[in-house]
Parts: C-alpha cells; sequence; structure tokens
C-alpha cells in the first residue's frame, strides 16, 4: 500500500520538494521545436515542476528558457519583444539573454553596471528530436544529451504530439506503465485503428488474463506482461519505463511503435507527450495525415496554444453512450489517449493512494513507486540519479510470442536493445 | 439569535457531522426515476450529504448508489459500462453490483476470492412517487419507506421537476417554512398564475401583516400564518414541515398542492425538489405544460443533467428593472421559484445566521432551528429520529377562514390529516 | 527594499487595516454619476476597500450607498425595491433609506418601534464633477469636499471612464507614477494618438534616459521627469501625485489633460478611473467620440456593467504579435490603457515587492511607498491624514523646456498650481 505520506513525496515536483528535485537531474522536454519556429520568434510561457518560465529563441537561433517575470518589476516576459539576442521587458525595457543575464537597464547610464549585476533564473536547453529539453538541476550534474531512439532517428521517422493532462504526472505516467488496462479501456480500438492495425491476428488468441514479470533496469524497468496464446505459448508484451517518466508502448509487427513522456507542469497538471517512430522507414503519408487529425494515440487539441484536447472534461470528453453499449469504444470516450486522460483525470487532480486496492497486476506500478521513493532518497543521500546515461535509455519496447518453458528474461533483454536500423522485436 | 457554532452545526452534513449523522437517518430523494430509465441505462453522479455517488439501474431493474470511485485505482464510474446486473469499471474491468459488492477483478484468477472480499460503499434505495430515494445511515435504523401523501398517489396525480440551487440547503429550506415572504417577494404572481388562480378572492381581504401560530408535529411543525381577513374572521396559511427538510404550501380551493424537499448536494449547493400532486384527480394537460415550461413553482433548467435553471446568478436571474417598476414581478425575477432561488443565493453560499436580526415573523425558522439542533443532539444521545414513521408523513398543508373567536389548534390538526381521497381543506 | 511585511501593509485595504484605514479619510470614487441616472433608478453594487456595498439614488435624488445585505436575513439588496425614498428588501419588504436607517418592518405592528433601532452601515456620498464619491471613514474625520481642478469644472470640459483592472491597486497606482515606463510600454502610441498628437514635436529631441527629481507636497508629491532636449535645455514632465490615489499626467500644448485615480475594489481588483479635462474650452466633438470609443487613455469595456475591458487577460489583451515586431504597438497591445493593465496584470493579483530590483527611475515610486507607509502610521498615532484640504488638490500637471541651468523647484512649484481658466504648461 501507498501511505498518504509516500503519496506526497511521490507527487509533489516543485523545488526543494524529493521528487522535484529527482526530476531536476534530468532532461525535461519543454517544447516541441515547432513551437519556437525561429529566431525571434514571439516568447511561450512554459510551466514545469511548478515553475513558470518563458521559452524563446534568440536572434541567433539560440534557446532561452528563464524566469517568466522582469527582475525590475515582476511583469511577464510573455510580453516581452524578442529582438536583437535578447528579451526585451516591454515595460522599461530591461532587456535579457538566452540565459537569463541582464543585458541593458536602459534607464540606467551604461557605467553603473547595474544590468551585468541582475540575472533571472535561466536554465540550459537542448535541441534534439524536435525537441526543446531544459535541465533545471545544478550545474555539475548536468547528464549528457538525451539519447532516446525516437530522439536520433531522422525528422522523417518520427512524429510528435502533445496534450494537456488535468492530473497529477503520476497517475498519467502510471497509465503508461499499465499494461493490464489495455485489454479493458482499449479495448475496442485495438483492432480498428489503422495506425495499430494487428496483421497477425490470426496466429493468436490472447486471454485477457495477465501475469506480469517486471526486470529491474539500470535506467528503468522492463515490464512483460503475458497472456496465454496458442497452445504451449505465451503472448508477451513489453512496456518499457525510462527513466524518470517516459514509458514505450510495444508496436505490431512492421509498425511503428509508440511512446510517452509524462512531464509534470504543476502538481495537479502535466504534459503528456506521445512520440511515433520507426527505426527503419519514413513515416508514411498516411500514417502522418492520420495522426495529424488526432487519430491512433495522438489526440485533437484546441488551436489556442494550451494544447488542451478537443474533447475534455468540460465537454464530459464527448462520452457517446451508445457507442459504449456496442462495445465499439469500449468505455463510450472516442481515442485511445482521451479514454487514458478521461479516467485519470476522474480520479481528481492527486488521486488519494492510500484508497487503492492494488493487485498482482498493479505489479510494475508498485515497483515503479518503490523505484521513485528510493531514487529521491538515495539522491538526497549524495547519490545519482538512475538512467541519465545513454546505455540507460538506449532501450525498446517488444512484443513476442514465446514457448512456455523458454526464459523471458534471456530473451526480454535481447529484444529490447536498440539496434540502429533494424526492425523492432513485435509480432 | 443563531450563533456562529450553531450555525455551522446546522448547516455542515458531510459524515460524522451532528447534522450530517441526523439527516442519514432519513430516506433521502437522489433522484428522478426517470433519470435512470430503464435496466443497463447510463449511470448519473449523484452528490448527496457531501458524497460523491454513482447511481444506475442494472439488467434486471435493481437501483444502485454507490461509492463514485472505483475501489482499485479510484476511477469515476460514471465512465463505467452498465452490463450484466453491475457496473463495470472500464479501466481494468472491475465490476460492482448495485449494492457495490465488487463481482469480477478480471485479471485475478478467481480461486483468489478477492473480488469477494472487495466492496465499495453502497446505499439501499427504494422508488416511490416517481423517486429514487436513498438510505445513507446505519443499517439498524432504516425507516420505513417514505409514506408521504405525494408518493402513494397514482403517477396521473403528481408532477416532480428538480432544480440546483447554490446556496447551503438550510437557507434554501427556511424559504419553505416562512409564510411571511409571500406576501413580499411573490407578490406580483400570486393573482396571475395559472396554477395559484384564486377563485375564491373575492370571499376575503388579505393584509401583509401576519401573525404566527406554530404547533410541534411528531415529525415536524403545522405552521399556521394568520392575517386578517373580513370582520371576525381569520384567514390561516397552513404550511407544513415535515423532517428532515420537507415544505408543504397550501393550495387554492380546488387546485393542485406544491411541495418542496431541500436536499444537500454538499454544504455549499442543495438539490430543490417540487411535487405538484391532487388527491382526487389527474393533473390536467394544461396543468402539466404549464410545469413542463416552468411556470408555476417549477423551473426552467438547462438540459445539460445539472438541473441548473435557465435563470441563475450568471446572468443575474434575467433581472427585469422595468417589470420590478411595475410591480408585475415584484423583485423583478420571473418565475416564483426563481424568486426564491435568487435572494437565498444572493445571501452567499452559507449565509453567516449570527449577522441576522430576526422577528416575530421568524418564529417558524426559529423554532425549526431548535428543532434540529435539538433532534440532532438527541439522535448523538441514542435517541431516534423523529418523523421517520408513517402517520408523522402523512400531513397536508391547508388554508381556510376561521372566526376570530375559534380554536386554531383544533382545527389545524383536523385540517393536515391527509384522508385518502378526499379533497384539501383549502379556501 | 519592500519588505514583505512592507508590501502587506501598503495592499491590504480592508477595515482595521494600516492602510485601509488611511485610504477611509477621503473622499473615494463609488460611482460615475451616469451609474445611477435619477431618482428611484435601480440599485448598483459597489465593491471598495473590500467593502460589498449597493448604491442607489432615493425618490428625492438623495444618494444612498449601504451594506448590500439586509438586516434582517442577509439578502443582497441589489433585488431591493427602490421606492418612496428607500430601498425595500424583495424577501420580506424591510425598507432601508439612503444612510441605511431602516424605515419598515412590514410585518410588525408599528408601535414595536423595531424599524428604529435597525440600522445598516451607510456612507455619506456627494456629487462633483460628474462622480458620486463616498466617505468610509470616522463621521469626526470627514474631509472638506473633493476639490481637484477636474471635478470643479463645467460638464462640458471633462470626460470619465472607468475600467475594472484586476490586479492589487497599488501596482495600478505605481504605474501611474511612473513617468519611465512611458518611453518603452507606450513608444508606438506616443506619435500617432489622436488625443496625444504632439504638435510641438520639431521643438526637442527626446533621449530615453530619464532623470527623477521628486518634490514632496503636502497632499502629495511632484515627481519630475527630466529627458536631454535640444542643446542647453531639458525637457521636464511633471507627473502629479495627489493623495491617496490620484496621478495626473501632462498634456502636450493645447490639448486636454488627462488624469487616474485607482481605487481599491478589494485586494486583488481595483477600478482605474480616468478623467479627461480641460481648464479653458469644452472637448470637442471629435475628441468626444474618440474616447467614447476607447481611444487615448480610456478603453472600450463589455457593457455589462462590470466594466470589464474588451481586451483582457481572457483573450492574452488580443496581442498582435505583427504589431508588436513592427513597432507599431511597442508591447503589441493595442491601447495605452490596456498596454498599462496588461503588464500589472501579469505580475499577479498582488505582486510580491521583496522580489524585485528597484533603480534611480522608481524613486518616485519608492518614495510614494515611504509616504504612504508613514502616512499610515501617523494617522494610526492620532495624527491627520494628508491631503484631504482644497489646497493640497488644487494641483496640475505640467512640461516645460528649462535651460539646463535653471533652478526646477522654483519652475515645477510654479507650474502645477491650478490657475483657474489659465491654460496648462505645455509644450
Amino acid at each position: 500500500m501507498t501511505t498518504e505520506a509516500e503519496n506526497k513525496i511521490l507527487t509533489r515536483t516543485g523545488p526543494g520538494t524529493p521528487m522535484g528535485e529527482l526530476l531536476r537531474r534530468y532532461w525535461i522536454p519543454a517544447l516541441m521545436s515547432e513551437e519556437l519556429p525561429g529566431p525571434d520568434c514571439p516568447p511561450v510561457r512554459v510551466s514545469l515542476l511548478c515553475e513558470k518560465l518563458i521559452a524563446f529563441r534568440d536572434s541567433q537561433g539560440r534557446l532561452g528558457l528563464i524566469d517568466e517575470f522582469c527582475a525590475h518589476r515582476r511583469v511577464s516576459l510573455w510580453f516581452g519583444r524578442n529582438e536583437e539576442n535578447g528579451l526585451r521587458c516591454p515595460y522599461h525595457g530591461w532587456k535579457f539573454d538566452h540565459t537569463g543575464q541582464c543585458l541593458e537597464v536602459p534607464s540606467e547610464r551604461t557605467e553603473t553596471g547595474l544590468a551585468r549585476r541582475v540575472k533571472l533564473k535561466g536554465y540550459p536547453c537542448v535541441e534534439r528530436g524536435g525537441v526543446i529539453w531544459a535541465y533545471m538541476g545544478p550545474a555539475e550534474h548536468r547528464p549528457p544529451d538525451p539519447a532516446f531512439e525516437w530522439c536520433t532517428l531522422p525528422a522523417g521517422q518520427r512524429y510528435l504530439s502533445k496534450r494537456w493532462q488535468r492530473s497529477n504526472w503520476l497517475q498519467a505516467f502510471e497509465g503508461g506503465i499499465d499494461s493490464s488496462h489495455v485489454s479493458w479501456l482499449h479495448r475496442g480500438e485495438l483492432n480498428i485503428d489503422p495506425l495499430h492495425r494487428n496483421t497477425t491476428g490470426a496466429k493468436f488468441a490472447k486471454s485477457t488474463h495477465t501475469i506480469f514479470d517486471v526486470i529491474e533496469a539500470s535506467g528503468g524497468m522492463i515490464i512483460g506482461a503475458r497472456r496465454d496464446a496458442d497452445p504451449g505459448f505465451h503472448y508477451w508484451r513489453i512496456t518499457q519505463w525510462l527513466m524518470p517518466w517516459y514509458t514505450l508502448i510495444p508496436p505490431y509487427a512492421g509498425h511503428a511503435a509508440n511512446g510517452h513522456g509524462w512531464v509534470p507542469m504543476d502538481d495537479e497538471n502535466c504534459m503528456a507527450w506521445t512520440m511515433t517512430f520507426h527505426p527503419q522507414r519514413a513515416l508514411t503519408e498516411e500514417e502522418l495525415a492520420a495522426m495529424r487529425t488526432g487519430q491512433g494515440v495522438h489526440v485533437e487539441v484546441i488551436p489556442d496554444g494550451s494544447f488542451l484536447p478537443v474533447m475534455n472534461a468540460g465537454n464530459d470528453y464527448l462520452m457517446d453512450r451508445a457507442a459504449q453499449k456496442a462495445g465499439h469504444y469500449y468505455s463510450g470516450v472516442k481515442s485511445i489517449a482521451i479514454q487514458d486522460a478521461s479516467v485519470q483525470e476522474s480520479m481528481g487532480p492527486i488521486v488519494d493512494r492510500s484508497k487503492e486496492i492494488l493487485v498482482s497486476t498493479d505489479k510494475a506500478i508498485i515497483m515503479a513507486r518503490q523505484r521513485l521513493l528510493k531514487s529521491a532518497q538515495s539522491l538526497d543521500e549524495g547519490k545519482p540519479a538512475p538512467g541519465v546515461d545513454e546505455a540507460s535509455q538506449q532501450m525498446r519496447s517488444a512484443s513476442f510470442l514465446l514457448p512456455v518453458d523458454a526464459n523471458f528474461r534471456d530473451k526480454a533483454l535481447e529484444a529490447v536493445k536498440v539496434r540502429e536500423g533494424e526492425p523492432f522485436v513485435a509480432v
């Protein structure tokens, strides 16, 4: 059982909190590259781990992610003018560079040197795989750049989207490592979605009864979910958890794979990132068109910069009771990602985990919570954060049929390795 | 005077509060029957006494009113599938019956017997008079089924509606036992409303000066309001309070009677129920048509399941200053029920009763508060809740002319008795 | 630096707070005269210094500003009937006169004398200069009527508007005494606005570097902002602060002058008043037409009685990034007043002044805070509030060119005096 005290540690991410300190040791997906389309483009508000920040690209294209509020009178720099290698507050013209360093206090004579002594909080950014990443931790612990497979592929082989979820990050993340819910919540979609059509459906029968086997990895967990298949075989689906909040879903053979990142905005909101990628080929126009219109595990969002899905709590996610009754959409909610969002948001902004009843299929969730708590504790004791190295990040999800007497662990460790240009292990 | 401490006791209804414990000893109107139209219909969210619940009708038509949140991971069962005699959470397929008993945990082998040991909070329901009633108190104190007159009439002789009022239940209820406000707030409507036309208007004059005579009954109060009438006569209107929150308004001769129930959703919201009924005849098509369009003491609500009136605080109840000036609607607000809602909501969600100045016409309100406080205290001392028996509930409102030297008490006790198939005592 | 404790004192205005007590010693602009157009007009809700009030004009045209809530059951008197020299609560007919004195409790026999003993809080009002002013302080400290120049001019020579700003009053007020921001935030408008066209623009060059010279006055501060002009000359703009919250902006030669009042509604909302006036002539139809459509320092508000600007936080003030880039509107926000509102609201409802970095151009702001703190402290020690007398209020703003070796102080004290019928000192 998760106690109230543990739940608090797991879900609070502000500066100085145990989990907040742990999460600040990783590169954090802050924006999609396209949100800052070019030099001197409009600045964008970003909330990360309970901090309000402003992002911009300066005249040289350098990325800035700094305190949202001007050092002078605390005006939001969202109103700032992005010009000549800095963001200028429109109230009195104070100007800051991409590191947060003040460049000009126009009202003061230059010789006072005031500008030089003023610096806003600023976080280093890197751009990889179509994502602007921020590092919000101590400089001396800055990890190597992100090395997840989908970051390293050519742009044509991946597609990214994100959506705002109105819940704590942990209940979103827990959905991502919870293979068990797929048989239920997403039952209606598994055979109809163009991106997930099971072309090998004839080869095995799947039961809804699931047994979990979890392998602790250096930078997360390899979560095997076993279902009975044709006689003598088990059907295994491996969902990866890569620290701190990435989850990878096994693809069907030949298809692109999907992954998610569940990034805390504050303790009651998170940004759910979705990555679709293929190690061997560009995504097709058909696949891209489907994703752009919110199909598969992507969603249609309101085009106002908020990334709020069109289907949201305010309209009961466009619940369709007739479709629910018919089983067409199992929960009555259309769209795989919104099915997840709807049930996770319905728990309330921060679910009280001391009231849960967990069962064997929650094994991965239980272990992930313990791992997170242990990692936060270790960090506090001066030990490094797990999973910041390239080797830990070079992991895939996988799915396969295995004879009942074969060794899962050996097969799994082999199947999840990233092998550049080689196909996923997937049935 | 009501102290802040007394006000707190009177207005807090959550589990474990003195008033909450008292109110849980009664059958509570939870939904209109038509909100759960048939077996396996969509589940409906219900808030009662600060508890969030989900209501459904199972495949056999049995009523369920259980904890809104799944025992497993606390997902709202509003997303549940209502199928084969139970509500199934769409997240992992846990299934609960109409009592809250878990029937299936599909991921677990049946032999673990887990499902048998899991039970959500569930409250027994009965259906009477077009209402689904819930009992939320201790099983050993479950009272007999509701026996109010309007519950026992054929369906054609009654009409029910409900509306969401954004205030504590007590300030709504107090309006219902406050005969004194009728001469003011509803002045404009008394002679123009088709449901309330006073066909005997010529027989007596009414003064706005009101004297109250209150008779304590076993299950509430018989509240007589006396106004001067033709020389030698008093005009009496008897408003009934039936524990814990029902109020009955006297009809005009020959007309249907109206009653209300003021049911706490939480401490800042209540559901105002309205019942119109006639002991001798079916309501006419003309009467029904008027009520369905929000006339009389019924209101037009926004058809989104919230029961929020079309006229609400957000639009200043469509205040019509010209009509107010003309006296057509005395307060400028159209609709009798919205006149009540507007002034009661304007007090704020929980009015500070320590700041009131009460006068002789507030006698019934003062006595009702004392009775509620005393009943809560008695309950805490192990005594039974008053008014749960059939005899206490078989009461009517009434109105009559009485010679000034006649005994009010004798006449009143006679007039308020329910006599099946006999007309109301009403002028 | 302003400490958190000082910030709290400066920004809290409720009854009993040090700043609240100080502000209650002044006549407070409560409504525009036209909001109460005539005898027995509809009552209007007014929030002032954290108090909820209701304003009305009785049958004789007398002004009432009393507790919003009826003494009886605390119903909002916004629903009241304004009739026969009093406001009558529609719930039970209690009636109050313009002082808050209860006139009638209709249900009680007159001889009880109850009405005489019931009195709602009521504040005296005067009407001057198109404004209904309230005095909320102790009767014995009631100051003489407001004597600001714009109050004493014929109606045709002034124009008033107001808008709701969602921030503490102080951060709005501080914008009004902050001459330094004009060169930045309002840069785009200074030469294009029809009301502010600088017809003498050719006469001097202005630098953006500003030096402040502040003269403490008996009832506020004379804030001189000096910029370099043609060789041998300084260009001076004098912004006036008149206690407690009025700011006057220097006009360009021949034009009308503008002033503001920043009036706390509660601690997170203020009403920003704008006054445009000319000491010698009526405002022209062209000027009035421009102001009525929200040009100049006036704004277009939503016509629902809230005075919320059409451009507000909910729509990001209709930020126009292209116009910002082009420099047409420097901050990207159109309208001078909304430029101020946008940056001030972006600081949050009550900015944390302990996090600011103040510089030499903030001299007036620093001094004003000290003056306010000192005045509150003095009041607490029994000394009078500064600036309540006519002489202190008879002040103007001004602008002029001055030889670099001339004495600013002498010139300024002369220039700011109100001289009836004489032009502003302005270039």
